[in-house]
């Protein structure tokens, strides 16, 4: 076999998924099939869907409630020969949902990749270990801060707080995903995002790397990040949704852009919030994510008000992890993020992530110096096996923490 | 005032819309408000969102069963300054639905751009009057029909079956959308197809455009389609939404692609699907595609199987056909179309459409020549007010039809 395999969850109204799945199999690829000449049918086996496997399982009572009737829940497993497609994301998603998500109670909830169309995509030209290497940094979990209230700002200002975050002792820092280039350039941040770092850097002897935004039209996208790249650039930071998943991979797969993608969520919830329609959470930022080449993949954790599920949350987080061959893209498990989750998001998520706040480092008592300190602090302890409030001595920055958000 | 005023559908377990709203017009804008230095709140007014107007409505009973409690529910309108964002389709996304979207009962029901950004965006190249001259017919609806079975398929059986299509009358005829330039390249469709259309031509004197599916990755995407155009393509089928819709608006404006683009609804079933989560069909299908410059835009008909609520349809086509100021797109409502729902069709989406089907062409007893004939009879006949059934001949491919379909 040599294809993707596609797994959808279906409610069945007509309570017939064996009908359904051989629906989808045939639709998809040959069309029809036993009203097919025999010498059609010997052409045309080889690009014929399958049916790999069905389960039905309980239909929960809301959604019943909801739909106003009970219908069948299941799950469907169909393969698709890659004869059928060329191998690029863009015609793999037309083909396993392109029509098909137009059609009824019908959710894409995962894809598999035989191997030998898996080894076509690059995955992260960085990941885990490549980050890891940049910034020097190996037992421990990564410390990431977001800018806050950039929107209108100058340099001037988007220079001071990069300052302020990076004397916190953040290892790196993003821009705003909603920061385009309208008051400062891409350019002009990542110029003075390196001075103003290499300060800091030469003071503390810290390393932090800037993820800056990148935008604008999609076939500007190379010509911008080459540029930024020559400039000194050390992470991007891109809004995969709003562009497509292979603008992404064109990104990462280009040899003369040697820098970092970190993919953020944005738009991607347009496609994910339904249970019952769309493609499953764990799949787009997961899976999909790092097989086009994303080095860090942005998520909502599970403690936050903007939240997903737990299992949804470790769901991406174990694909972007597990091995397959490809490089492991860091999870970022993010929103709602303070000093005294760290050891709840170590448990969840290991050392092998990057912890990434906003108000949680902002919105300290000592302002994000003292926030980023209180993360460090909160880091170090619960690596060290001690509890949070243990460790913290008074007066130090993880106890203010601590006594404002517990 | 200059910008993008989004209208979202929430629904509120806090039951405190005005709250939501204020949150959403400063979250997603300039942060935070009321902590704001007052030098800072005069710098930054002109970059905040403003609410224009909340509307609360009754929650649906089966929506309340669904959640489990009853949430209110509401429409909130916020405008968002263009000076926070470059003037393309990510960054508005971005901007309007991109954390917001991953926030809980939220869908972006609507988006209207202040005519300065409206008139930013190219609109179609062609539009409905530029595609009737193509094909020089002004005073009825056009008439598609779809490749049918053709994976796996060599260019051989591709001519044939075009021929085929082209003499049952047609005038336009798409490739299948889950056709890639696997077995035939898209350069190889464009001259055979050219070549048997011209022979079809000069034996019946009747026009037809051949729609190709071009596919392939992003990056390659401008210079195929210029290679194509030379070759003499008539139409692009796009897949856009496996791109990206700035990938769709990137070509329409490319003045060396002088080639109409038909946008495919593939995938976007998965933003749209859901009515609590996602972007509204009418938005995505009907007044993005426009901006961006299709000059067609398929939609699942409010008919078949695969099917959209009439009202949902018919605002699609408002949205690709209302005045603005940019260039009309082609309605094309699709899917489980026969002759016999010509008269529906016509009474819902006027003239200016184009009736396309696949079965309710190649399924017709006399093949693909009597399923045109059929249709440009039932076209013919409810142009001239007159009943189906009553201009109907004996053994004529309409009575054939209505025999079968009804």
């Amino acid at each position: 076999m040599s294809g993707v395999i596609a797994t959808y969850q279906v409610y069945d109204k007509n309570h017939h998924l064996e009908k359904k799945a051989e629906s989808i199999a045939l639709g998809l690829t040959v069309g029809s099939w036993t009203s097919l000449p025999q010498n059609d049918q010997i052409q045309l086996q080889k690009h014929k869907g399958k049916v790999l496997s069905i389960r039905e399982v309980e239909c929960e009572d809301n959604i019943a409630e909801y739909f106003g009737h009970r219908p069948t829940k299941g799950f469907i497993e169909i393969y698709y020969p890659s004869l059928n497609f060329s191998l690029d994301i863009p015609a793999i998603l037309t083909t396993v949902f392109g029509k098909l998500s137009l059609d009824g109670e019908i959710k894409l909830v995962d894809l598999n990749f035989t191997d030998d169309i898996l080894k076509q995509f690059p995955g992260p030209k960085f990941g885990i270990s490549g980050i890891r290497e940049k910034i020097d940094v190996y037992d421990r979990p990564l410390l990431m801060s977001i800018f806050k209230s950039v929107i209108g700002r100058d340099i001037q200002y988007i220079s001071e707080e990069l300052k302020k975050q990076a004397l916190g002792g953040v290892d790196l820092i993003k821009d705003d995903e909603i920061l385009f280039d309208t008051v400062t350039s891409l350019t002009e941040r990542v110029t003075q995002g390196k001075k103003v770092l290499q300060q800091v850097y030469e003071k503390t002897g810290h390393k932090t790397l800037y993820a800056v935004n990148l935008t604008g039209r999609t076939y500007e996208l190379k010509e911008k990040a080459k540029q930024a790249a020559e400039a000194g650039a050390d992470v991007f930071l891109l809004n995969v949704f709003s562009y497509g998943i292979d603008v992404l991979q064109s990104l990462a797969e280009d040899p003369s852009i040697q820098v970092p993608i970190m993919a953020h969520p944005a738009v991607s919830g347009a496609f994910s919030a339904s249970p019952i329609y769309g493609i499953d959470t764990g799949l787009l930022l997961g899976k999909l994510l790092r097989v086009a080449g994303a080095d860090f993949s942005l998520f909502p954790s599970p403690y936050g008000s903007v939240a997903l599920q737990k299992e949804t949350a470790l769901k991406i987080a174990e694909n972007l992890t597990v091995q397959n061959g490809l490089k492991e893209t860091f999870p970022v498990p993010s929103a709602g993020i303070h000093p005294g989750l760290v050891p709840s998001l170590i448990q969840d998520f290991g050392i092998d992530q990057v912890i990434n706040a906003g108000g949680g480092i902002h919105g300290h008592p000592d302002g994000p110096i003292g926030g980023g300190n209180a993360f460090r602090e909160a880091i170090t302890a619960t690596l060290s096996g001690i509890k949070l409030n243990e460790y913290a001595l008074p007066d130090t920055s993880l106890q203010k923490a601590l006594q404002l958000w517990g």
